[in-house]
């Protein structure tokens, strides 16, 4: 099992969470890549930090509008997502070279990360990014969504993860966000339904029936104020139960540059 | 001999220079990289372009100032600027792999271009991120400019240019813009100093001296109107004198990605 | 009559159309304000070049997307976009004081100026921002817009355009791009019809049907090859039928500073 | 005397220091204008909250670098940065009127503070843009730089200020930061030094002089942690003394749209 957070996204002068904290207890970290947030010096201190801690480099590409954070739909030109998500990912990797590890999977962010699980075109865009950057980068999701069944189809080694503080409906979806019980915040119920989905391969829906889940990682927030206290509750109850924690990776490749 | 010129410099809806036409004549492409120009579409695009005619692709770096075309020179902290170069050539990287080939040199462009001359620590600041990246790239600039001592000391390929449009003083350095004479406008006497510089590797400086240059490559511009003419003009007289012409290179290092 | 032009739509060193030409011809200025198109420099002279000629000048707001100029849909919040557009129009309106004159009225721009024909949330959110900054403030785009209705409910001043070489529905709608005779290229023709909308307050559609068309302005494009010349043509017919031009303006206010 | 601290210095999703603390505090809120820092969305908030408190608004200008939080010298043309001022201006402007108020002052943010001392050009461009823009405008900044000299000149309303938490050389300039004792830390003795500078007029230098200071408004910090715990502790011992607090507004000119 993975242990993957959004790390990196700040901008500038502008900081956002606690990387050092998170680095010390994921196994993979998504890094913006500076469309929606990350300059080139936050990423590359950032590689250095998760280089230093063999914890495995994500791209997390976005749309261009650091303005919204890129959690606002836009209706890109396919052409011109595949141009940029190549162009995030090339530069990405160079800051993780330069820390002599790589980039060693893709996992898009905010609104690309939602649009991707249903709009083919965009889907199609983000997939052809990974192929033609490197097709050993392994892309990491939403088990259902659109753009992973193309990207098993293209050849890329496909991940699927969960969302440790996050309540499913009976049909597997997440309860949409603003929806009484849709964010869990206890982090001795988060760590309990984290270990459930280790062991078990299974969460319990909102209406409390098992779903059948399968998951290479679990996501844990980390731009709210206790995000490290609940991603540590998690890595204990996980490791404590006998998981075994290891980082993302790209298929039949080193990590090192 | 090379022939280079800066290419790939519209951003979206506009666009500058006619990029085609120059590229069925040169033998490298500097390619904007999106910090002063240059889109992910318009780079990829750039890059098959040059890739097609067997036109070396060269990283033309500049500083984050889109709004004023990276000719404004930027205090930026050391430290910052090399990792906005390393992502710049990580992300040019991407889009030359895309299509096929490789990045093959790195010239930087407009203020940064004038601040390297002599601005010690944003030399420093380049070459460390070209070192980073890969340090078989090769770096073009003007003789004498304080990066390229500080990269050939970095064990770095440096290759020297000149200008095939400028005047040059006794001393070897640029009759400044803005004084008479200081920019060349007859494709005829363009193509004429060229030869000479290829053939004797002199120029004749403005007060009528030869001058001793080191040059292994001609930059000739792109955002001219008659851009295309002289370059074809200078290429016509260089084949016709009996000069090589062949595009810049990574040493020891082959184009295909 | 009113006839209005894009202008002002560069950025930095990257020019769009022939703006002075336009300048001439044209009674109204649709100017960008910085968000899709134009930067501080291009719309002051830009307000300097109309105010010489007597042409209003329009807020040409848009999204914040200098890389897609605004083409592309952005889902961004409603309060969001108020505050964008205010400050866009207060960006403009200063550049117009420094001129001496006004901005006489507001026309949104590319894929805002289509999202605001139904979105409700989106459309609210542009009359908030005109109402807040200047209740005076004429408002100009399509009939049955969405938008042009809930600015007539907010007591704003509504203007209708049409647009000289989109060819018509039968309905009244505008045949989509793309589809042929969606766009008329002939000047002759192009200036016939809009001596007819002028005249006659009809078009004809495709279908050739006589269609009523409530029009207070002709909308000529600004960055096609013979911009200018189609321009003079529809300017020449519509004079040479005893049309009268004049500017857009705000109602009950004088257009000096 | 008046009380004044950097405020809407968030981007997006990014946000800095307590701004609803401070604004309870100072009677003049530097709002930034969206160069450096700054969305529409936050300027128009900050200036509700300012005017719902009774608190002049002042244009935060910058130099258009977002990256580097406007903290980095920028060679900018004159003109350009004319109409970049403007453009700013207009743009807060635009937000105090749908707030119902004015902006009442202009004061440049980091390195456009710095250079606006002594470069000359810079200078006048900016009042250039002030009196353009509103000649009943205040412009606020450190006695002796080359920029008021100017406004004093063109006829804008000078006032200066003095730091509550800097240290002073004898010659009246400030300590340069990084040298030891060129920040005050202590609450109880910035806030001693704040009555002194209210009541007598004076501030002891680090050598231990009196120096004679015009200080029409103290600054305090907002970016720090203790922030606000800074500036009440200087509002409280000014009141405390008798002064009187009241904020820094244009000449004539009420303070409603």
């Amino acid at each position: 099992m993975d242990l993957n957070a959004d790390l990196g996204e700040g901008f500038g002068r502008w900081t956002l969470g606690d990387d050092e904290g998170l680095l010390d207890v994921v196994t993979s970290a998504n890094v913006a890549c500076g469309f929606h947030a990350g300059d080139p010096d936050t990423m590359r201190r950032t590689c250095e930090l998760a280089a230093e801690r063999g914890v495995a480099i994500g791209a997390h590409v976005g749309y261009r509008d650091l303005a919204g954070f890129g959690r606002r739909f836009l209706d890109v030109e396919p052409a011109t997502l595949t141009a940029e998500v190549l162009y995030q990912l090339g530069g990405l990797d160079a800051c993780a070279r330069a820390a002599g590890v790589r980039v060693g999977y893709v996992k898009p962010h905010g609104a690309l990360y939602n649009a991707l699980v249903r709009h083919e075109a965009q889907a199609d865009a983000v997939v052809d990014a990974v192929r033609a950057y490197d097709p050993t980068l392994a892309v990491l999701g939403l088990p259902g969504a659109v753009w992973l069944k193309r990207a098993e189809v293209a050849g890329l080694p496909v991940r699927f993860e969960a969302f440790a503080d996050r309540a499913y409906t009976t049909s597997g979806g997440l309860v949409p966000r603003g929806r009484a019980g849709a964010v869990l915040h206890d982090p001795v119920e988060i760590a309990r339904r984290c270990v459930q989905l280790a062991t078990e391969g299974t969460v319990t829906s909102v209406d409390g029936f098992p779903i059948r889940a399968r998951v290479d990682s679990i996501c844990v927030h980390g731009d709210t104020p206790n995000a490290v206290a609940i991603a540590s509750a998690v890595r204990q109850a996980l490791t404590g139960s006998g998981v075994k924690l290891k980082p993302l990776d790209r298929e039949n490749r080193s990590l090192t540059a």
